[in-house]
């Protein structure tokens, strides 16, 4: 089995300024290819700081990846550091050189300084990976059988050379096993419930198969994990523990795939041909935010009209002054408005809508903080549902949207079989 | 100097199915208290590797604190390790219990299970947290001077925690130096010419002050971190320093805080008193979204019309169809158009309008993927900008939604200074 450590380089990481996605993509690409992760670490901009991780890690590891530190400034000490680790000197590498003055040149349109130049320079003693999409380039060093690969920290240059250059290298390089995983998704039903509702399934399982609960707030997603030799074997046998899993928790199932709420809807309306529009107080344009980050979302997504004024929501929405005053804009009446109001105004099959108080402020006795109407439905017929959240203003709204499409997603599975 | 910590455990931070959000956030509170976060490991559900962790961090660092692996279910061994690695035995917590119980009862509104029950389980050697928020308790334990402290993976139950038990603890239990930080964020200048324009004040500054650069597509933000014993002399001297290093990139900064665009814009629209709308296309209602994670925004913010569609931008924002059919959704044309409709259907006295192609698909020759018109305005002017973003879906959208509250922070500031 072959063992891989990640280590990210920066202050920035340490002080909390800065949230590491760069390494949950890394060890999902790698585990897309039978490489495991087995540990991530995280230091600051220290010399010995990272001199210490570049030792532990290889005691742990055959692969140690490692991103940051190689910018133009001070702060970033990772490539003299490495090139005193690994015994070389720095000396300009030519095509990197080509590809820092094209960029000048052609793209940033800025004179090339000394600093810039510098970029180009790596310890002689390493394989270069070229930087298609900025400045600094990749670093390939060996020692003791292991293999040290340094990239840059922006997302989006790492990525770069992670797939043209590290996953390829490593796939080729080391004999991994076929690793495969199987996620579902449920919805309204804790943790505790499903693990003694499974328990015997999950004694049962084999050792190379392994399951994960992954509760977030109402939702559980449930993972198989299998490995081994042979790729055939191992999806049949995972296949058919997966059938078993979904069967036991059937009436709970939001999905069997590892894809987000946003997916279930998109793909179902995609599959009917039929338009959606929202209508958004609370959540502030979340919701559009979550369909409109899909790819081709716009072939069944027509808008959404935020109205974050009740002036917005009698003007756009055609709610009714009278309903405003009577019940208030946090009301079950009002999100019945808005979804009219919305399949009215922007001419779509089905629309959802939400109004609520997400907090700090804007709370009373009779609606608290966490008080949030929702409502979905076509021009036949239309579904309401009052939830309470009793967290923070960015969770309360990440999860009245992910409901308000679970409400959505519920009238249109309903909703066609009915028709 | 006291060094500190994190070990997060899951399999899901090493396949990547989860974003490490937790340990960023730690970190940032427990700089604030002048403990400084030293490392940061992620490990799997793995006996051994949790094990090893714990033994190898608490060379590296006196306080560990941990995350995760406190589930209910079979997945989740953190629990009995430590009981094992401290020494002790899984008795019941009668205050844990009487919570669990509690929360059963009268939240969840299920019936109590065993495996609820065990929750309240706690070794006999440590002291114990309560959870206010969910039903795992936090246990503080010690061995050969070091503080171990379990929480939660749950965020929001960690940071109830972190808040009422781990950071009062900390503080009084060790002699901690007071750190602080500086940071100014600059728009449009590339790091390497900041790291040019500044070398000379870089090199000159003391030992105990650090500054980071930390660029992150076209905004730079810089970070002086300053730490001693004496805070009224360290705030005084970063202070003076942080002067100095605002005049120098003076013509850059867009804040001289630790704050977003859209804070900064949404500032500027609370001092002036004035209101604003957008109207977004390729953004889809993230523009929106990041005024609207502001608590409070309703006092300035009116809505969003979120046009996926040429219709809505016809109907609603009123684009005239001419235009569509000959400059192309994608215009400067459109965008102001869109921005004369958002205020005029909104009723405000700003707004800001977008427009563009997101990708993978629908680039053409003429305006391939990424090309995006931008417009901000009031009744009387709006200005426009044309920008190409390279790089995929998501990053696209955050790019042009940042670029696009820079544009009208620009216009506000200048139409203040004209007014």
């Amino acid at each position: 089995m072959v063992n891989t450590s990640i280590i990210t380089i920066g202050d920035e990481l340490l002080i909390g300024q800065v949230i590491d996605t760069n390494s949950a993509w890394m060890a999902q690409q790698l585990n897309k290819s039978g490489i495991r992760v087995n540990r991530r670490v995280a230091v600051g901009d220290v010399w010995d700081e990272i001199w210490n991780a570049l030792d532990e890690e290889s005691k742990h590891a055959d692969i140690i990846l490692i991103t940051g530190g190689l910018g133009p400034t001070a702060d970033d000490i990772t490539k003299p550091l490495l090139c005193k680790y690994f015994g070389g000197k720095l000396t300009v590498n030519e095509l990197a050189l080509q590809n820092v003055t094209m960029l000048f040149e052609k793209i940033f349109k800025r004179p090339l300084t000394e600093r810039n130049i510098k970029q180009a320079e790596v310890p002689d003693v390493c394989s270069v990976i070229q930087n298609k999409r900025g400045t600094a380039p990749g670093m390939i060093f060996e020692k003791n059988g292991k293999i040290f690969i340094s990239m840059p920290g922006v997302p989006h240059e790492m990525k770069g050379m992670m797939e043209s250059d590290v996953i390829p290298l490593l796939s080729s390089r080391f004999e991994v096993p076929y690793i495969t995983h199987r996620t579902l998704m449920t919805f309204g039903i804790g943790e505790s419930m499903i693990a003694d509702r499974i328990q015997d399934f999950e004694e049962s399982l084999p050792t190379h198969i392994k399951l994960a609960y992954l509760p977030n707030y109402g939702m559980v997603r449930l993972r198989l994990t299998a490995s081994g030799k042979d790729k055939q074997a191992i999806d049949q046998e995972v296949d058919n523990l997966f059938a078993t899993l979904q069967e036991l928790v059937s009436d709970h199932i939001v999905t069997n795939r590892d894809e987000k709420m946003e997916e279930v809807v998109a793909k179902l309306l995609t599959q009917q041909q039929k338009t959606l529009s929202t209508a958004e107080s609370c959540t502030g344009g979340f919701i559009a935010h979550l369909i409109t980050s899909i790819p081709g979302s716009s072939a069944f997504y027509k808008g959404s009209i935020v109205s974050y004024s009740n002036e917005i929501k009698k003007e756009l929405l055609d709610v009714m002054d009278q309903t405003l005053e009577e019940k208030g804009a946090v009301s079950e009446e009002v999100v019945i408005q808005m979804v009219k109001g919305s399949l009215k105004q922007l001419k779509t099959d089905y629309a959802v809508a939400v109004s609520g108080i997400m907090g700090p402020d804007g709370g009373t006795p009779e609606k608290p903080v966490g008080t949030v109407w929702m409502a979905a439905g076509n021009n036949r017929e239309i579904i309401t549902q009052k939830l309470h959240f009793r967290f923070e203003r960015q969770l309360n709204i990440q999860l009245t949207a992910v409901n308000a499409l679970n409400l959505l997603r519920k009238f249109i599975v309903e909703n066609n079989k009915a028709g």
